[in-house]
């Protein structure tokens, strides 16, 4: 992998993230680390390394304890917020205006009530937790070569209950 | 599967619809057909004709025979709409208030600029086509016997053009 | 009490309805039954029965057969819809402006963060959920004889996934 | 409980809260304690002290004394804002987009036409008042071990005056 | 007062009002009743009177009974409904776009915080309840002939509860 | 009036208002005074005063002399701005999200169209003036000691031109 | 002036307006006239007179008498609705989406500010009135032959009153 | 004109407009100018220099010369980017929520149609030009000493292009 | 071109379009027509016959006449409405929810700054007409047989008005 | 070209772009270069470098070491940044306010059905793609020396997938 593939944090999206968000994108920009990387130093899923630097998800003390190892940043400065109980859902505007991150919320627009019918007759009345939830990303090659990405939502399904 | 697991067509939505999808939804709750079993008769992927019913998928020529088999529907009734450029994107509200949908959106919220970070780093500047693009819903069962979703969101990968 | 206390159905909001709201509220009222003794007649809670009347909630075969009963609807005219998966969340406008509807979004409004916070410390980093969740409307008298309103909200605690 | 488990303050959410706020969770951070050893402290309910370090509620000069003693915060740095008047409602977006917000929003967008209907059968046209209002969280332990979170919403009946 | 000063039903806002709304302004247009006039009848106020015809208010039997005398329409045809319980807040857009509407807001707009302000000191931390409330609307003419109008605004004051 | 009846400024919503409001309040504080007092120097309504307070109207050299003497603030630190033309309307997001100012907004959205047509009918076609306007706060105690609020609203009728 | 420049009504727009605004445009499609020239027959403005087709301004008993004569419709057909009071505002979309209209938007988006600052220095603290308003079209045609919509906007001024 | 007469910028709009806005009020109070003695000098129109203060407009190199001189601001503190091209339509919020402003929206919201069709009907299919443009604002005084505001705005015809 | 590839209309749409749109799209998909064969035979581009098609066009007295040969309706039923003024911009919803036109929109979003930027280079200060302004689409291929579109948006350069 | 003409940052505009915009706009100002020339410089379409300053588009390394010598920036002050990945689709409001970028959302109003239309029957189902996508800005002048700009979008087609 090229050294400049590198995700930092565009300075007009600061103010809406925790302030250990920005400590830890500067860390990680100058060790040179991917998120691949990361993760498999804390032994966990990549997307939810990369969550936890955009302040949506909770660090565990062990989490701190290595980005602190493989990123160089004192423990204490960052401990207290990322293992607080983190504000989610405000990392981006909804509906989305990045491409990428559209591309997904279209899928959600198109398929919705798709995804909808499906489940219901799979699995009854109820929801795909976004909670009780993990998720991955995969990268394909096709037979011409080129790269396919497959993303796996994978929630636990939550019938109504029946009061 | 029980009898009564039929995803059917709430009245209220019906506005939001193509014709054709009152008249599909009809029959599959006559004949008393899953999407499943639909998918098969058609060789297609199921979340691909559910989203055909909600005019969100175009049909081939013999897509529309093997409905028309399937459903009992004359041929002449539903072809040159199905067959027709759908219109999609507004089979419901966005932001979505049905609890299902609702959750798949949060994951597009919550995850946003984590799927973008991580996708960035393998694979480039880009995006995840929702076009050149396939889903799949399945069932698992964990070790306590709770049922878990598992969503696969499959997209060809195209870097920004350099001009 | 007494005989006009019988909730009824606006004209206006019958497009945002399943078609079946209509039938049931009309029985209803023609019964003049209030949802307490409908729920009683069901052996559920009073809230459920309401939000079914509103193409909230879903209904089993015997509570189809309890309110074809209990209503004199004819079942089949209801099962298949009733019975079917509710596209829920369309009742009514958000921000609410019906004046009940809108005290209850004003305590989300106002106290929400300070019901995650005492719930993050009481339970840790989760939700409560409004899907394997349960809720009931009380009355309360105090010492000057004037009415207070007790709703319960009563939902599973979900953490989220470590992944 | 342990240590971790306190509720802090995010700091992209600071802009939106009155300035005493920031004082306040810091020095509840440094002294350990959570929401409910403070309420104790205070005699007063656990939601309505976060309530007011959200600024959502007033302090009494009780209060304030109070709270003073027991996070070590000079009493004169917060009495006169305090024990102001609070300009509530501000502090986060609605629709909320913190998952945990979300499912309190959900159930008033959900049920809120079915509370409505059972509180009109049950005490007339009129509203719960969110002011003359009390709120308690608490925890159950369900048969298999699974925590529940009980929400209750006690508020006096207001009938709509007759005029 | 001439004959052409009768309030009627713009035929374009009938889909946001319950149906008695244009029985009861045919009625009224035909009998050339003011709500004045109506509203002696009934020994209510004019503008609670007004706002029973758009929906925003419940009627009792006795105000059923004597807008059946007066207006000439069946007893039967609106009791029912007008006896229900109001579904309100939905007659007209907010921000309102009527400019003498939109004149009412404005003035919430520009002296909210005024309002506010005034009434803290005067009565502490609370608001003026909009259900126990009446209002009415007068004429005066000032010395040069020109008319004003009175609106008084009448609602109980409610302390926040301590909690 | 106990002496911590005092409005004061809430520092979240300083970005919206101008630069004098900040001294204003502080100097009020300070003092300890309530806008009745100031407005009783200055010969002026309540509500006129606290709306100069927020930005919301304009002060005449008299007001900015008398509210230098009361308030102790130097005549030249705030007559220029004062005395300038207010840029109305920011001071608040709408719809309302603080409850008092809310229960206002909801008269106009659930009375709108009653006090339309009653004026309507009283005055012909046209408008009450915001701009033409005064109004005032008055406590009356009802008959058991409970306390109401009456807020006048006074405009000049306006009638629409014909041309 | 070529037969087929005369301004119709658009289907899709029928719903937001009031019933007569349909049989006024077909009689006048139908009998061939221009807004000028129904103009000319009233002795009213062409922009007053339109403002009347689309529901947005009264008619005199004079103005329907001569609408009826010019048009040829009954003139029992429209006088209730035409000499009632306008439900001003909801003839289109705001921001407009037809790009004339916008055109107008812009010209308030853009110089808004400006108007105000050169309005509040020529005629002090107050606004340009829209009730008590009159506004007229007219066509230049510059050196090079080209057409200039000339459109004149005249409104009372009226001060804030003091209070 | 009397003195105090003077458009000042309300300190919280500066965070809209461009930096050299602020020197340009400041300058323009302190030398006690309106903008009609501005534009005098500048021998522009009066809401055209407004505009440019509010950084709606731009200024040629003659116009930095002659503003420099007028108001003793150093010429190349401002030169370039009032010379540059500005980035227009952001000084206010949509729907205005100024009073004298909103009344602008509200002809164009009431007008809007009006203003189409007579425009249509005198030029064809096309619109008024806001680029091609220009504004000028007038007193007038009624036969009873009142007050009037005369707007004109005059834009180029553009008739929509046929291909 | 295969005979499927005819663009028709989705019976959601059809409230948002003139009533004469069903019936063109009608008859072109009867006739087996594209808007290729269709502009060929009226000799104008194919974006502006598919945009008189939605209502976003008008049609000449020859368009009509060739419409009306070329798809066999008959020339009265369409040529008051297709002759009149077309009330644009009403066809979808924006921001797009189909992705063909969010694409465009896109392109807008993230473009817009860059082509003005480019353009005020280019040209000086104003704007690039949408009035005085044609627009055509072509295919091309590339070097590896894949499908590239080409669309060409030509509009006279406008310059602001110096005033 | 002109001196003058040159694009430059609007100070409000800076809070919504990657840091890296202003240092680039200001040396760009400073050595009084076009986007063309530094295009040219770059081997690069114009208003894909205008793009990259406004931190729409990603930088290579060639990019950064080319825009470092023309511009006189020091590299490693831009690089890391540059040549991240970019947060595309915030630098301005949607719908646009700036009436350039306006124009152009217009275009997409009006006439994005046609276009759809079009496509589909030249290309099937599918879209134009916005990132396998390139664009550039052109200067005609017609024969009577009025300046016309031609935008040409280039896009991929994709079909969508059939799965």
């Amino acid at each position: 992998m090229s050294e400049q593939r590198l995700a930092s944090l565009d300075s007009s999206i600061v103010s809406r993230l925790p302030a250990y968000s920005v400590s830890l994108f500067d860390a990680k920009t100058e060790k040179g680390l991917t998120f691949e990387q990361i993760a498999q130093h804390l032994g966990r899923a990549e997307v939810a390394v990369a969550a936890m630097f955009y302040g949506q998800a909770q660090a565990s003390a062990e989490d701190v304890e290595k980005l602190s190892e493989i990123l160089g940043v004192p423990k204490e400065a960052i401990a207290k917020q990322m293992m607080g109980f983190p504000d989610r859902g405000r990392a981006g505007p909804m509906p989305p205006v990045e491409p990428l991150i559209y591309r997904l919320y279209e899928v959600v627009q198109n398929y919705g009530y798709a995804f909808k019918a499906v489940l219901n007759e799979k699995f009854g009345d109820g929801i795909m937790s976004a909670i009780c939830f993990n998720t991955k990303v995969e990268k394909e090659v096709d037979e011409n070569g080129a790269p396919w990405v497959v993303i796996t939502l994978r929630g636990k399904w939550l019938p109504f209950s029946r009061f």
